[in-house]
């Protein structure tokens, strides 16, 4: 399942089977007191996984660079620009294309990145019609977490490191998670925060947006689970189709 | 160590011990019958931690997609043009320096990199003078590769998924190589092979250039820890080094 | 208060007075049987005006041609990269640091351009610390808006030349609506909608999302009352503020 | 005809009929004490109306932001690279002739927008052969214009707010000049003004080059009448004719 | 004095004494049936030869790829486009700025480079005030051609490989003229040959614009020394002359 | 032979017969007190020559300005970026195919050129797979090599301006040599020379790396005849062999 273990022959039969590969993506971030920084990393991977195993689709490896403005100024935070990423992507794309692949999911964990996956998506759209990219962060979640929330949520929906990140790290990589420095932070947004430019480092001290405190491993499971059913449930009509004749 | 475990306070912390980052870097890309598409990212990774380790020097996440022109055609290889690898290793470097790394080691196991690799270093140069950037592969291995080979080199010097690949491999990440199907092909390369562009798919079949069956354990291990000693030696009186007074 | 209409020197005196530059954008984009294609220039040039009035601020000419992807294959729909919008609203944010604007407001009708707006926000933030951009797209109106529609809203929260946005031109450009044209379309989105690239001529006819007909001048009126007094508010404090030395 | 007013419905109609659309091109720059900013708009848009009226040829909303380096000191004059005005010069291109236009017409009344915008032509018309691009600056003037002078013209044959460009303005937007503050320079241009960048704050006090005392609404309409019957009839044979089939 | 035959100490102690560099540039087009492909790089040659030897500057070796849009169709035309040549200018100017060089002098015979050398120039400009950037293409010449010319000029003052240019060659490069092939040609343009993009061999069936017949080396010569005083009288006083302190 | 001193009808008539073309490619670099800057221009043009005399195929004029890094800070070596080289190599190969060009060969004496080659080869080749793009840069003199020279090769391989180059030179242009000022340098490079880039001001004084007094034009005349040999002998069986059919 991992693209990583396989030969290319052994990779060559089974997109013939499954013609869909799955892309953990994350980033590298400052995540609060008790969160690593790779926690976007290790909640891509750790729910793509899932899916790829529900649906026998290949597993890339995970791209752990991802685009980080609002922290960037927050040590280690890696910052990679839009354009850069749309071009990796894009590159990724095509040659995933060219392996037969119909469906390229890719499974984002990290908010920043979404500009970079769209038009990436979009210009492979515009190449390979007959491949289909999907691109995934947490969906289908707003109700769930709306009912099992205990913190209130930040104004405008931001959100970081807090309860509901904290639960699905507590859920899909505990080991990595130090609860005993776990803290709240719920800082006055500027009235403007959401119409200019406003590196975060300007509105927290701790990098947490909400309630890291009030995070459990039973919240972070029931959110996941509802996301990953989702995306297994649109994905699943697809596991075995070829929209196209494959090369090779 | 790895960087992706620690939080951005205990990041923090070691940078100021150590203000060195190590970032493996290799390729998803045919590796013959017998060894996974991981295999530049699974040797990378696996040099890049022995490294840190005798360091104490943080270990980045795996870049795990690379330049792979040769092999393009040959799926799944992914192949990353120059340009965005460039951009994004640049990118990379520049919020090291910000989170006051001054050496910056790139470990790659994948020579389709290099070019990108040495573009992005001289880039990160004239931007910020005061962190160095290394970039290694296979360092200061040539003679002992010389010693222990009992394969004839290709002409030209090309090798790749042979005696001396598959033995880094059977070393660092034994559990993912299948000798049993490992094969030797020494194919004809066209005498102008050196000289105007030509996929690899024009020349082997079996993606194999030398012999993998006399691949051993042993080989990989000697020649890796040469290269390992190598690399370790030029980074040791840099380790605690800062070059410059670091931000944050 | 419109830039084009003064002379250079006039306009030197009025930003050493109100170092304020106000720039409707919107796009060409087809927006169903009743609306124009203008619609969404139309509804930022009304806005800015308001807003440079309250505040003696300057208005600059409206950039009228926008990102446009969704309903790019809907003639005479104009659709214009992110990369270049980037590129030049980022060079006019440039010449208006030159000329002594300390604060660069663009008022936004069109959803398509937020990424490049954000994105040359971002970039002019880097460059001149000392210029604030703002970007408003109808902020502040999410409570008035669910409290006026009778329409039930599109999932995933859609919208286009429907109640809400014809109220809008009912209020701002009324005579370039034609009410006895307007429809309603609910059109049903796929499942995937979200979460891959889904041009809209796949899912409407109309190129009507929501209930036109239900539109009124004064639902548009409370509305667009209520976003350009959150601008004001917002911008208020900065009217006469010189952040820099003026150059010249 | 102007496209703005129209709805998608209706340009798609008017396409079919004739297949030609219009984008005025200027820019907001310094145009002397008794000239506004937005000259070069006002002229373009004054031009391109009468030129769509007599073709019914569809109008596009004006392109306002242009190429400025001459006067890029002097603010607020607005600068657009070339780099960027031809990227939204050729996307508005493409967009146009996948709507069935056959003839995108540029009039333009900024001197710096001309390299742009026939870089721009030149690259649709490697895309899309069967779709001309026209560019026109006050085509056809050059006999009468020497006719109408009273003025001497500055060497180099440069000018800018002069007893031309008022004319044009007092013809076509009069309402916006103030001939009372007209003044006239003839600045020594050094030997090497046309062989090495020189921007023209380095030549001019006031911003005219020649005499702006000297205009008349007269000699205006004499210039821009001659310009306008030169483009209408090198258009006239093309406004009906399809020179491809039109998509839609 | 050319660069290329001295030591970078026999260069690096001319330029303490005359800090100007010269580089001639030309292209790669076709020229008639009676002129050689390399007729720009000759004549660019021959003229810089001459200037630099008056002045005691360092000549550049010749740069022979040019711009060539009009006539590329016509093999073996060669064609670079604005952008790469804007890219080498630039770099070519930077090294040279690095090197001590005040007065950057490119003397250029073919028309279409133009605009690269301007955009160049202009780059330089910005980067390096103290480094002057000169661009001529036969300056000063317009009247003593006017005297000269026995041949009517091509309406819209088109010439190519015609009286004029063949004199120049007579002079500078007569080896390579064969004027027993030269003839006249005077295509009728069509009406909008300046307004919308027409590659010349839509046009002509020799790539003579002109008479070609009517060439002597004598005009060639008039014309030609008179652009080499242009030359040599505006950069004269710029010869010894230091605008700051050279590196090294 | 040489492109530049025939007509385009004399062009076009030696490409049906032989299409083949070939560009000599350098540098303007630093080369010690006894050489010129323009050694690697005179070195590409001479042995240039050599091989089109032997194939009766066009040579192209000398690209004589190259990525010339570990030298930029040794005035007045001038330094091509990557981007722009590959950029303006594309171009040339573009036009050459239109010319019914089906070999392009690239003679190149600037090591630091090849990675900006090869890009542009692998460009070409992607677009035109029926032009083969050959490059060059002394094939098949490594045993010559060893067998020749007197003096103990540099670590790593590194030479510059040595007993080997100046020997090439005292064969193909030893009218630009000053024997008399040859030295001989050895410097230490260190430990991580090949790890980090390295400018070379930082390790050498005359800016040799080797034995210039050791060489000869008999050395020189072995090895490079010996290079041009193997680049015949691969071309020579494509001299009159066309892979398409030409245009024009």
């Amino acid at each position: 399942m991992e693209i990583q273990k396989l030969t290319y022959l052994e990779v060559q039969e089974r997109i013939k089977k499954t013609p869909m590969a799955i892309l953990p993506m994350g980033a590298v971030e400052a995540h609060g007191p008790h969160l690593p920084v790779g926690t976007d990393n290790y909640l891509a991977e750790g729910m793509a996984k899932k899916v790829a195993e529900k649906l026998d689709a290949l597993l890339l490896p995970t791209f752990s660079y991802g685009q980080v403005w609002s922290l960037r100024n927050v040590p280690p935070s890696i910052n990679v620009s839009n354009t850069h990423l749309i071009g990796v992507l894009t590159d990724i794309g095509k040659s995933l294309y060219k392996a037969g692949i119909c469906y390229f999911v890719i499974i984002n964990c990290h908010v920043g990145n979404m500009v970079a996956i769209k038009e990436a998506a979009r210009k492979l759209y515009d190449e390979h019609r007959d491949m289909k990219v999907f691109y995934f962060m947490y969906p289908g979640t707003a109700e769930i977490i709306e009912e099992i929330r205990e913190s209130k949520p930040m104004p405008g929906g931001y959100f970081h490191a807090c309860e509901i990140e904290t639960s699905y790290m507590l859920y899909l990589a505990p080991e990595y998670v130090q609860m005993d420095k776990a803290v709240d932070e719920f800082p006055d947004l500027p009235e403007d925060f959401q119409y200019t430019p406003t590196p975060w480092d300007q509105i927290t001290d701790t990098v947490v947006l909400g309630s890291a405190t009030l995070a459990t491993r039973e919240k972070g499971q029931k959110i996941i689970d509802k996301a990953i059913d989702t995306i297994v449930n649109i994905l699943k009509k697809h596991t075995q189709k070829k929209i196209r004749e494959v090369l090779q």
